[in-house]
């Protein structure tokens, strides 16, 4: 019946919940058959995959950071950087000044890869991408998404040294639906995605070429204060794409 | 320096985190400043309002439903269905067909404020919209936005009777940017948004009236399977605003 699965085997999973242990191994966790199945397609080094079936269920709860665990859990090699240590010379990306909700991040992650965004830089103190919840909310956009930590602000002044565009969205831009918009054909085009609570930085607004303005309904009389993060990327990267495919 | 609340009044507050209670008393709590501002601006009925310089830290933790406990928390008469018991004449609604997650309906409310929603029906198997969690998902918008939990294919077939439009968005629907959309001007328009895994059920599908789909990019190249409901109730709304606004 079930296979043996060691006391330290299994701390050893569970401690790559955090982030210090997924730093110093270099590995990270993902649970759910579908989300294991794009682990494996994707080509990302499977270190281990342990399913209910073969170690019981009561290893299988122990390893899980679920709460109700799922059959199969893997064990997965981070990736390196590739080709985002480089930049690009075009192209849509996102730039995340600063996303601390997993949840948040994971959505976003899933947006990108419907819209087909062609990477992710994201600011230091943005949620780990390994992190469990995180990998769980991409349900498996996390291999298809290409992501990279960096300083967002240098990153961003690269971009339009190359000719590109910095987008940000602000309660004071322009009606997105009234401007022009670069989709990153001839140069690196980044939207830039702010805090949850803090919206975009002062030093990384310095470096938003083009200010928009996602318009309310009646334009005139906003109710909300804002639009939640993963909400404004969505509603921003599908115009950017409604654009050029028209 | 702190006034005193009895345990008995603590209970009665705690016992408002299930739905049970809530529906017994018609009541509800919603916590943080901003929030119960909104609430009290919005002309709810305001049962009582807790705050931590009267009543102490303690007692404050034990009747918060947050991890970290705001300093007030406010107990709120659930209002009426006012008008959403009739069929308009005119309008954009929103029609959930089981939304089951808190935050996802929470986030839902906010896109319907910022676009101007009229009204918002939900199938009876819909989380609780007074549920704590999407309280404070909302962000005040609950106070804003109509909201009526309904027999929703029904609800449907009544629009259609008065010569409205029933949209739904379907993996195999026409490219949402290429369709004629009807923004309610002239009869009442719903968009149905579909639950979280089973999308939109098959009763509620044979009463759409337009199958709509949101493009990936590359168009022909889908990366994930599917949006988030709440994304993809920004990106469809926000579209439907995008052409009144033209």
């Amino acid at each position: 019946m079930a296979s043996s699965i060691s006391n330290n085997e299994i701390k050893r999973i569970k401690a790559l919940s955090q982030k210090k242990f997924r730093d110093e191994t270099g590995l990270f966790i993902a649970e759910g058959e579908k989300i294991v199945e794009e682990a494996v397609r994707s080509g990302y080094g499977i270190e281990k995959i342990y399913r209910r079936e073969d170690i019981g269920e009561e290893a299988m709860s122990r390893i899980s950071q679920l709460s109700s665990p799922s059959p199969v859990l893997a064990v997965i090699r981070k990736p390196d950087e590739g080709s985002l240590l480089h930049i690009p010379s075009g192209g849509l990306y996102l730039g995340l000044d600063s996303i601390r909700d997993p949840g948040n991040l994971g959505t976003i992650i899933r947006i990108a890869d419907w819209f087909g965004i062609d990477g992710i830089y994201a600011a230091p103190d943005t949620v780990d991408v390994y992190n469990p919840k995180v990998v769980q909310a991409t349900m498996g956009a996390i291999f298809r998404v290409r992501f990279r930590y960096c300083n967002l602000v240098e990153t961003a002044e690269r971009f339009l040294e190359r000719g590109g565009k910095v987008y940000g969205t602000f309660l004071d831009g322009n009606n997105i639906y009234s401007s022009t918009l670069d989709t990153g054909a001839h140069s690196p085009v980044m939207i830039v995605i702010g805090n949850e609570s803090e919206g975009i930085s002062d030093a990384m607004s310095e470096h938003v070429s083009d200010r928009l303005f996602i318009p309310p309904y009646p334009v005139d009389e906003p109710g909300s204060e804002s639009l939640n993060a993963a909400v404004a990327t969505a509603v921003t990267v599908a115009e950017f794409r409604r654009r050029a495919l028209e």
